[in-house]
């Protein structure tokens, strides 16, 4: 087989299935090879992958280990993909009046979703999660693409308990933005006690929303290590949360002069 | 530029790009490179795509043309993933009762997921499709991979109607699985009037939830031209929706024996 057509099977396998572990021997007996082609052949898709910025393979040496992708994406495509949300985001008449936003469309395109996806999996690699979790409903898409890109399940909480969840957890929390009480339900199956997640939703104004997660999350011990959101507001500057990432920080949104103003999370260049 | 290199930078674009329609310029340019040595890096990618089972480029000729990825799944990756799910759902500690199992762990596996959509994806590309839809909450994984790999925006539909929505139509309609009256709300500034849509969902037993989507989108005068669900129970034989495609079949909850048994749908493969 003509190297530059295994390079190319490679590259695809491993992109098409994010941060799962391959034996080296899979590989060798699959096309036929030895190690140190393979190794040479895994160094070009390591070129490749850094070239486009999209993210890099990382080998695990001795028992146990083998080769495995980490999806990414380069500081030039964040910035692409901020100047994009920024200029989406400015249109007046995404005003809904009550300082709310009409956002929908922009959390469910898909190169949106995998941009975003790509973002959170490259900065929450390595931390050790078991799980990537969210609440229903507009932040699923990104979830969901975080935990593929980081080759975790996906938890969805609930806002109301539902029979095909099985028996479940609830608890009630407060939501700062509306004033008042929400709910929020788990099922008893979705995580493990003594497990540690990841946090992604799409917005993020006071943090009760995800304070709620935390809480929930912590009926089973499961211990919170990172939050991804994709959107939050720059009020209130006190927040229900502590070690969270942003992407795009909603200023002001101001409906008498119809203007929305918008900056770029600097933080996710440090 | 090595040839071996410049594949598989061509490769990682396109794959991370579904369906997007690239000039060739912007590659001759990019890899300064003349036009047929584009086409002859082109049959490589498909070479090795074919050789993965894992879509085709598309080259599209003349004025407006370029190349663009579709994405695919071989016949042999479909039939693992039939038996997988097969294997995962026989797990009688599923059981519910009521004939519900407990699936969100299978529709929120990130493995899962991505297949589904490539099955769908590869199922429907080049019916003209606009939107794909589908209501919350378990069917978003897949509907949004699916709209992902077909480069189409994605509709959720909303149980009840919410402020960030902005304005919403809203419909009641019939399920006959809990026999009672449900409703569903859809942005107005979701879609567009005179549209083609394509119905996503976790599962379908009698097909209520999926006649009450092609309601709603009626209202904006947006044709249903295709459904997929991953689930599909055999009973009732009657349904309230046709020409859909289901990727497992569930043939029977037995609660008293403690036994689910189940198809996997040789329809995809005709």
């Amino acid at each position: 087989m003509k190297k530059n057509l295994r390079v190319g099977l490679l590259l695809d396998e491993l992109t098409s299935n994010p941060c799962r572990l391959y034996e080296s021997r899979y590989f060798c007996s699959k096309y036929d090879i030895a190690k140190s082609s393979l190794s040479e052949d895994i160094k070009l898709v390591n070129e490749i992958l850094h070239e486009n910025g999209s993210g890099r393979i990382e080998s695990i040496q001795g028992v146990g280990g083998g080769i495995r992708y980490i999806p990414g994406i380069s500081d030039e495509g964040i910035r692409e993909l901020q100047a994009e949300l920024i200029e989406a985001l400015s249109d007046t008449s995404r005003m809904l009046g009550g300082k709310y936003l009409y956002t929908s469309d922009i959390m469910f395109d898909g190169s949106n979703v995998s941009r975003i996806g790509r973002i959170f999996a490259q900065r929450f690699y390595g931390l050790g999660a078991d799980y990537v979790v969210t609440v229903e409903t507009k932040g699923i898409p990104i979830a969901a693409q975080t935990a593929f890109m980081l080759g975790l399940p996906l938890v969805v909480i609930r806002r109301e308990a539902k029979y095909s969840e099985g028996s479940t957890v609830s608890i009630n929390y407060f939501s700062g933005t509306n004033e008042r009480i929400q709910k929020m339900s788990i099922s008893k199956r979705a995580v493990e006690h003594g497990r540690k997640a990841i946090i992604i939703d799409d917005f993020m104004r006071g943090g009760g929303s995800l304070k709620g997660i935390q809480d929930i999350l912590g009926e089973f011990d499961v211990e919170t290590i990172a939050i991804g959101v994709a959107l939050e507001s720059r009020l209130p500057e006190r927040k229900k949360v502590s070690n969270y990432t942003s992407i795009i920080i909603i200023d002001e949104i101001d409906e008498e002069n119809k203007k929305i103003s918008l900056s770029a999370n600097e933080g996710l260049f440090e």
